[in-house]
């Protein structure tokens, strides 16, 4: 199980710098949490996310169980082994993609007004769980709380979630106020289910309760009361930045700082520095590796984007303040042209830079928070 | 200019080992040269080429002429610094892109009986050159020996090749002769252009005269009369494989044996299997590569396809006997997942597999007629 040491609190804000000590190494906080879906961070090799020195990388439940199956990856000794990384790895319940894939995402919701995306793949919620419809083969299957954490078991990350359900962004308040209820409950049966066996393995809770910031206190304060190893933090938390770091400066105080929290799927620039000051450990996010395969490269002087023809003959690195493989050995020059020419290996070199464009980012959000200036 | 060294001559056959000392290192011979067609070996990295120890490589310069153009290449300092290779390459006239796309390949046009498959792209063909369309933004561009000498002095390979005309396969015998005139008057023009200010680059010849034995002939016999440093067999050399090694068993004992000759675009293992023993040192394809994006792996025990529903739940490396990053890291079950997932990384995985396979195949083969044994 893990165990969390603040190694600084900033004096100027929540900010702290923490170390999680796992059976696989240790996570630096605040640190950028790559997204590997399918157990592969798309278009890396392991010897890349290796030398990208990545402290924590996440995988979806939901994906893995549907291909190839949580029972092979069992087989095959676990995720760690079957991807071959031997550093920290956090699943998720699998629950996020089942009613995302209903519901569509916030922004979607904001058009649809809450009507279902695709009505098809969420069958049915009952108290025991949701059956849902696979992608892959149309398949019914049942993700209960339970089921959720045997998979997530047979996976083996360092830090797993439970089952959560997630309300669309335009619920009504009693509805809401329901599905949190039930959120509690499933998030109880997930926790007694881990703790059976808990192994190496830690359980973060998620804290719901919608825009409603009187739910998410009741949310903070059930789920504080119940030996959780850290909280994630899920959910909607708002249409736009401003309305998610507001419910964030009202939460944060709230939650138990003596342990590790997450905030789900969100780790855009903005918001990272926006979020660090209020005592944010760590963020996951897809979108720094999906920039990258889009050609929208992250420097120190801001974004660019490599297909513009500014590129074609610019042949200085993407970054020179930047230590990746990619700023030491190739030129702009190389890599719009890998682009203009779609070229497999321009997704490959564009990730390699964001993704060590983040973990270095997180490096100077650390020593800014150890100097005191954040 | 290069420099060849025959370490072996087989004592059973034609075949040899031989080393082709280049200023940016040592080519073996036999040996596979992979197509990196845009300056990238497909999903590779310069990181993974330069461990999977490729001695040469192969370019085309109508693709990089079109983009980024040559003449970007020529200002990042040549090829090898643009894409960040220190060992051997080789380009391509570009002659036979424009050609090749105007008749399709000897498969498509033994369908077509040799009409034109894109009748828009070559404009026309003079004694000066050919003219054709650009396929990005549909220019009008004119290849002509010298232009081509000239592409190719800006990109800086090591071993460059004269422009040829490419005739359909489906061609009348007085044509194929006119033809096989002018492109000995365009090899001329190309070498002439090259020795203005060779460098440290070479010129192998391209050997035409289609399908007929005695312009073959005549093509030996006029190209080794010139100071070219090595030959080239292109040109269509039969309808399937095997009338490609009864014309290459009439050839390979009329080419100057003290020079390294070069089989343009086959590799294919059974053609390799027939060629070695004919005295062929080197050969260039896509094939290995293609056939790995498309999940079609090479193993000593015979190709696999890792998509089929066996490979699940196999915990075995690819080939057991396989030195590479992907046999001693992966498991076939990982691979498996990653080409039914769609993942980016399992492009490059298969890629970095087949062309390491390639390479210990090629030394397998040197081990075999310095042993005699071929």
């Amino acid at each position: 199980m893990l165990r969390f040491e603040i190694v600084h609190q900033s004096k100027k804000s929540r900010a702290r710098v923490g170390r999680i000590h796992t059976t696989h190494g240790i996570i630096e906080t605040p640190g950028f949490v790559p997204v590997a879906t399918n157990g592969s961070l798309k278009a890396l090799t392991s010897e890349h996310i290796n030398a990208l020195d990545i402290d924590l990388m996440f995988c979806n439940t939901y994906h893995l169980m549907l291909h190839p199956g949580a029972d092979v990856v069992a087989a095959a000794g676990g995720l760690h082994i079957f991807m071959q990384r031997s550093r920290p790895l956090i699943t998720d319940s699998g629950g996020f993609q089942v009613f995302s894939l209903a519901y569509g995402g916030v922004h979607q919701e904001l058009k649809s007004s809450g009507t279902k995306k695709n009505e098809g793949s969420v069958k049915k919620i009952t108290e025991q769980g949701v059956l849902f419809r696979s992608y892959r083969d149309g398949a019914l299957i049942m993700l209960t709380p339970e089921s959720s954490v045997a998979a997530q078991k047979n996976l083996g990350a360092d830090i797993i979630i439970p089952l959560d359900e997630l309300p669309p962004y335009h619920v009504e308040k009693s509805s809401l106020r329901k599905s949190l209820d039930r959120t509690h409950r499933w998030e109880k049966r997930s926790l007694d289910e881990h703790l059976k066996n808990p192994g190496y393995q830690s359980m973060y809770a998620v804290i719901h309760g919608g825009i409603d910031p009187l739910l998410r206190t009741a949310s903070c304060n059930y789920l504080s009361s119940l030996p959780f190893d850290g909280f994630a933090i899920g959910g909607s938390l708002g249409k736009n930045r401003q309305e998610m770091i507001e419910m964030l400066t009202v939460l944060m105080p709230q939650l138990c700082s003596d342990k590790p929290n997450h905030l789900l799927g969100i780790a855009d620039l903005p918001s990272l520095q926006q979020a660090i000051p209020l005592g944010i450990d760590t963020f996951d996010s897809s979108h720094p590796t999906k920039c990258a395969r889009h050609g929208l490269l992250y420097t120190t002087q801001g974004n660019i984007t490599i297909e513009r023809g500014r590129y074609k003959q610019d042949f200085s690195p993407i970054d020179s303040t930047c230590d990746c493989y990619v700023c030491i050995t190739h030129s702009r020059a190389y890599l719009h042209h890998l682009f203009k020419a779609h070229e497999l290996t321009a997704y490959t070199l564009a990730t390699i830079h964001n993704v060590r464009f983040m973990v270095n980012l997180m490096k100077r959000y650390r020593q800014a928070i150890l100097d005191n200036t954040i």
